[in-house]
C-alpha cells in the first residue's frame, strides 16, 4: 500500500494569481513532506445553496490557468464537471475529471466523463450507501476507463447534518477502486446557515487522522490562506498556515496503518 | 384551497401507443371522479443505477408523444429534465418541466427551467431539509418564475431507506409554492436491490393517506397497468386498476382536510 | 374497525386538584364528540434531561389521585412504570400500565408488567425499528398477558430530532397489538434546549391528522390548560381550549379511514 | 495524555470457570502489551431482543466471582447495572459501574450509581447527542460523584443500523469526562437478526483504528474464545487469539495520536 496522495486547493478558482499562488505553495508544503499532489479548484459551483453566491471563475478562463498549473509547476490537476458537455474541453486541461456527490449517479456524465480516458474521481452521494457505488464503478468501467477513484464525503444524517461513516472505506475499496477521504465537506452543516452551508473546521483533523487510521489512497481537504474570506467553503477549509502541521500528523498514521 | 390535483402516469414513456392509452385511462378515471390530472411520464431515466437499465424512448422520440397527448386528450404533461439544454425544446412540448431530486440544487439547470417560462415542479432532494427549499424557490422566482411546485419524495434515513416526514408539506407550503406528495418514490428504496432500486407498493396509499390528510395541492402517484412488468420503479407503482378506488378514498380525504 | 379512542392528559401529574380539574375537563370534551377516553398522567418524569427539573408528585401521593379519578369520574387511567419493582402497586390504581420507550427493551420491567395482568402499553424506542416490536409483543404475550398496545412516538434522526414513520403503524399492527399513535413525544425534540427538551406543537395537528388518515387504534395527546407554564413538555402540549375542535376534525377523517 | 486503557471480556458472565480464564488470559496479553485492564463481564443481559435468549449467570452468582478476580488477578473489574436496587450491593464487588446506552437518561439509576462512590461508566444512548451528554454528567457530578466515563457506542442511522460519528469523541472531551470508545457495539446492527442483533465483527478493528486516532481515554473491547459459540454479542466480538495483533497496532496509533 501506498502513502497517501493529497488532492488540495482552494474551494473555487478566484483569480488566476491566487490559484498559481495556492498551487505553489503546496507544492513546496507537500514536496517538503514527500507527499503526492493532485491540485484541486473549482472553475464553476454550479449547486451552491444560492443563486446570488459567487460562482467562480468560470470554465472558459479557467481551462488556461488549468493549463499552466501543470506546465510551470508539474503537478497534476482536478477539477469538477456538473455537465456532459464539459468533460471533453476540461479532460484537455486537467489530470482528474470530478463528478460532484449530488451528481454520482447521472448516468450521461459519468458516461461522457469515461469517454475521456482521464482518471475520474466520483464522490459518493449523500443519499448512497458504500455498497451501491459498486454500480458507479461498473458504469464507468463497462465504458471503457478503469481508472477510478471513490471518495467518502458524508452520510446525510437528519437534516442539515452529514456523518462519516468510515466502514464505508473498506467497503467502497472492496470495488478495486482507490478510496479518497474528503475531510472538508465531510464536516459541511448543508445549508446550515440559512442561505449557505455552514460547517466546523475544528473537526477536518478529526475525521482525517479517523480516515488515514482506517486507510486511504488519498485524502481530499480545501484550504485557503485566509478561509474567513473565502467566497465558498470558508468555514471547512483549513488554514495554509495549518497544513505543514497537520500533514506531518496525518504521515505518521499512514504509516501505522499501512505497515504490514 | 381547492382539491388536490393528481401527477400520474407510468413511470417511462415505453412506446407512444403505452403513453396514449395509460393518458386516455387515467383521465378517464380523474374526470369521472372530478380530478385535475397532469399526466407524467419520463422521456429518458437518467440516473438509473445501472447504466444497462432501460432508460426510456428519448428526448426526440418522446416530444411529438407528449404534443399529441396534450392535443387529443386535452390534458396537460410533465416531464423531468435532467440538462439545462434540454428545457427549451421540452418546455415547447410540455406544460411543466420537473426538476429531479438529485438536481435539486443545479442552478444552471434551475435558470434554464426558470426561463421557459412553464411552471417548474423541484422535488426535495433526499438531502435536503425542507426548510432549505425555500433557497430553491428564490433561485426561480428571481429568475423571473414565480410558477413553482414543490415536491416532497422522502428524505435519507440511514442507507437504502427514506422516510416520509409529514412536517415537510406546512413548512415547504410556507414558500407560497402549490405542495406536492410524491407517494411513489417515498416508498422506494434506493439501490435497495443490489443493481436496481426496490420500493414497498404497499405503502403508496398509506403515506398518500396521510399526506392528503395533512394537506397538499397534489398528488404524485406512478402508474401502470402491470407494474411487474414495467421497465423501472415497478416495485413502487400502482396498478391502474386499484387507482378509482384509491383516489376516491383519498377525495374524501381532502374534503374533510379543506373544509373550513 | 372501532373508532379512536384518546389517551389524554397532562405530562405529569402537578397535584391532586389539577389532576381531578383536567380529568373532568377531557371527560366533558370526549364525551361530547362521543370519543373514548383514558386519563394519562405521569407520577415521575424519571428520565428528565436535567436532575434538577420537575419530577411530579411521586408514586406515594400520586396513586390515591389516580384511585380517586377512576372512582370519582368513572374514566380508565394510565401512568408510565420506570421499574419493575412499581408495576405490582401502580397496577392496583390504574388500568393501563405504560412502559416509556427508553424502557421498551428491558425484559424485567416488561415482565412485571405483564403479571399484573393489566393492559401493558409499549411505546417503540426511537431506537427501534417497528418490525422489531414483534419481541417486545412477544415477552409480554409469552409472560401470559396478551392486553398489549403499541405506541408510534417517534424515531431518531440525526441529532436532537425525531421523525414519524408512517408506515410504522400498519407494521405494528401486524402483531395484532392496537397502534395507538403518540402525536405529542413525535414532535419533541430531544435535549433541544440545552438542558431540556424542545418541541414544535404546531406539528401536533399535523401528525395527529395523517394518523389517524393512516389508521389507529388510538391517539396519545398530551394537553395543559396552559402549556407554556406546565412543569414539563410544555412546548408539544396542546391548549386544552383546543381540543375540541382538534378532535373533531380528528373523527372525521377517523370515519373516512374506517369506512368500508 | 495517558496510553489508552482497555476494557475487555467476554460480553456476558458464562460460568465462574469463564471468567477466570478469560481475565487471565487478558491480563498476561496487557501486561505484555503494557496496556491497563479494566476486565468487563455482565452478570445480566436485561435488554435481550427476545425473553428466551440467555442472560447471564446473575448477579448473586456474579459478585463472588467478580471479587474473586479483583482478588486473585488485581485487576480492576467493570459492570453494567440495569436498576437502582443493584448499585449498592453490585458495587461492594467491582470497580467501576456502568450505566447501559438505553437508561442513560435514568435519574434514579444514575443517583444510586453515583452514591456508591464507584466510577460511574455511562454509555451514550444511541438517541442521544454527544453534546447532551453533559447533562448526563451533571447528575453525576452534582451527586457528588466526579468519577465519570462517557462511552460511544454508535447512534441511530435508519433502522438496524449504527453509525459511528467521531465528532462524539471531542465532543464529549469538552466534559472533561475521560471518553472510552465501544467498538464492540458499535457495529451491532439493531434487531437486525429477527430475534437477536447482528453485528460485523470485521469493523470492530476498522473503528478501533479511527477512534484511537482520534484520541481516546480507553477501548472497550468485547472478546471470546470462540465468538461464534458464545450466548450474546457473538457476531461483534473479538477472538482472543486475535487480540494481541490488534491491541498492538492500536498501541502504535495511540502514541501518534498523543504525541506533542
Amino acid at each position: 500500500h501506498l502513502p497517501f496522495a493529497l488532492i488540495a486547493g482552494p474551494c473555487q478558482m478566484e483569480s488566476r494569481a491566487h490559484a498559481l499562488e495556492m498551487a505553489a505553495a503546496l507544492k513546496e508544503i507537500t514536496e517538503t513532506l514527500g507527499i503526492g499532489l493532485v491540485f484541486k479548484t473549482s472553475f464553476d459551483k454550479a449547486n451552491r445553496t444560492s443563486a446570488s453566491a459567487a460562482r467562480g471563475l468560470g470554465l472558459d478562463a479557467a481551462l488556461p490557468v488549468f493549463a499552466e498549473i501543470r506546465e510551470s509547476l508539474g503537478i497534476p490537476v482536478l477539477t469538477d464537471v456538473h455537465d456532459a458537455h464539459q468533460c471533453a474541453p476540461v479532460a484537455e486541461a486537467v489530470d482528474v475529471l470530478q463528478i460532484p456527490a449530488f451528481l454520482c449517479r447521472q448516468t450521461d456524465l459519468l458516461l461522457a466523463a469515461a469517454a475521456t480516458g482521464r482518471v475520474v474521481n466520483v464522490k459518493k452521494g449523500q443519499f448512497l450507501a458504500p455498497w451501491d457505488m459498486k454500480n458507479v464503478v461498473a458504469k464507468l468501467v463497462d465504458a471503457g476507463n478503469p481508472n477510478v477513484l471513490l471518495t467518502e464525503r458524508g452520510a446525510s444524517f437528519g437534516y442539515n447534518t452529514l456523518v462519516s461513516d468510515f466502514r464505508a472505506l473498506p467497503i467502497m475499496a472492496e470495488t478495486g477502486a482507490p478510496v479518497i477521504f474528503d475531510a472538508t465537506h465531510s464536516v459541511q452543516q448543508p445549508g446550515g446557515q440559512g442561505t449557505s452551508s455552514g460547517g466546523e473546521r475544528r473537526f477536518v483533523a478529526v475525521l482525517a487522522r479517523a480516515a488515514v487510521a482506517v486507510g486511504v489512497a488519498g485524502l481530499f481537504i480545501e484550504t485557503h490562506e485566509d478561509p474567513d474570506r473565502a467566497p465558498s467553503d470558508g468555514p471547512n477549509m483549513v488554514p495554509l498556515a495549518e497544513m505543514p502541521a497537520l500533514l506531518a500528523r496525518l504521515q505518521a498514521f499512514d504509516r501505522i496503518a499501512k505497515a504490514v
